[in-house]
């Protein structure tokens, strides 16, 4: 059988991250366009793979108990995407604090922006807890 | 403020169960109608408040590591729904055996029928062995 | 057959609108908390019921190439829902415009605040340009 | 700005279609593992690239009015997915008819099946009636 493309998980790139990601079915409403509340799984999706290829994994936080959490976002939606469209989700860390970060996220298709985002994470432990940053995190995003 | 309604958690009926939901934006795609998957949540969404209303709360069997999980389902597409519809989720159970159910669901809109599935699910337990269905389950459900 | 609960559609209140919901099992992610891209899913369901008791459904404005679309959003996610929870949406408009309408809503469970969102939305017409919002809106939003 | 990766859509193989696919935050549920009803978007996601690369697009069938409807399913959830898991969605045609084909579907993950599933889907026209499938379709899955 063939294997996973190599660029399943994005790629970092100078100051940040870039994933590819295909707008299916799934993603579209009644309008026409994508539902909007969709467009965070995107973002998600790229803060994920981000993590990932700085060498954090959610499962391995999960054994310790730990999660990112979403604590605020802003976000603008200029341009609609639609079905069959491929779309770049861009992360690029903006604040690293002992507990929190702040990402800003784009995603854009052909290079046109189509949404902007501000969002602020947070590591939280068992209880609810917001925990220290990992180092390697802090390292990265720095 | 307000009190939520009465009827959140659906009715025991003869037999059975029905709950009424609303269809929003979210549970539409492009093509103008519902996305096939969506039907699945409000096929749980009954189960859920079925379950309920016989007083099985995930919240509770969670405590014990315990979470039902689908098997197998076989589901008929009938006819569309759209935005703005009030469905009725039926939910009968069909078998019940020591470890598994066999419920029989039907999204109705208007006493027509969208919507047939025969749903086979299961009590999980830590490290993910079926376990006995509750007393409580296998009694109402008999 | 029983007939879908008067409520479901929500409540106009004082100033606005209160929507009562329950979170499911779709709701959640394996955190054990409610994946924060489906707040938004609470809080539209919350604007559409909002609109339909005010007279405006999206089919109808389907029929003329409208639907609404979010422009921007701010969202603070203070406290977490879990499965099983009933929350209520809480929805007031704050500015209303020509072709622009800005909403305050949370989200609170037991009096609580969960959530905490500003919405600008706009209705888009063929073509995708922001079109003049119905006089029942704007009135009804004054 | 770097390119969207060649195997985004997938690859055509002997006899049928792979998909690569990464397991998120959004997929999971409170359980821990992937909610049942997120494999169906994993499975569609697999057809509809299946179809791209045959040639078919949904945004331009949409323009004639046409779009791709699931009419039955019989899935078996037979082991889960988890968080950050890399899928493999496998896609073979059983049977091609004038107006429908049945799918045969597998979800695997190093080469295990965790989903097996039949979709019968049919293309659906304006006013719902079932079309003749586009020649493309048709020969490509012969």
């Amino acid at each position: 059988m063939c294997e996973a493309p190599a660029g399943l998980a994005g790629q970092l790139e100078e100051g940040g991250h870039v994933l590819f990601q295909r707008v299916y079915f799934e993603d579209t409403d009644f309008s026409g366009l994508v539902y909007h509340a969709r467009y965070l799984h995107f973002l998600e999706r790229g803060r994920s793979d981000y993590l990932r290829l700085l060498g954090v994994h959610h499962r391995e936080l999960a054994k310790d108990g730990l999660a990112f959490a979403v604590r605020r976002m802003t976000i603008e939606f200029e341009r609609p995407a639609r079905i069959d469209d491929i779309v770049a989700v861009k992360t690029r860390p903006r604040k690293v604090g002992g507990a929190r970060i702040v990402l800003h996220q784009e995603l854009l298709r052909d290079g046109e922006r189509l949404v902007e985002a501000s969002v602020e994470a947070a590591l939280i432990g068992p209880g609810g807890r917001a925990q220290r940053l990992p180092e390697a995190v802090r390292k990265a995003f720095d």
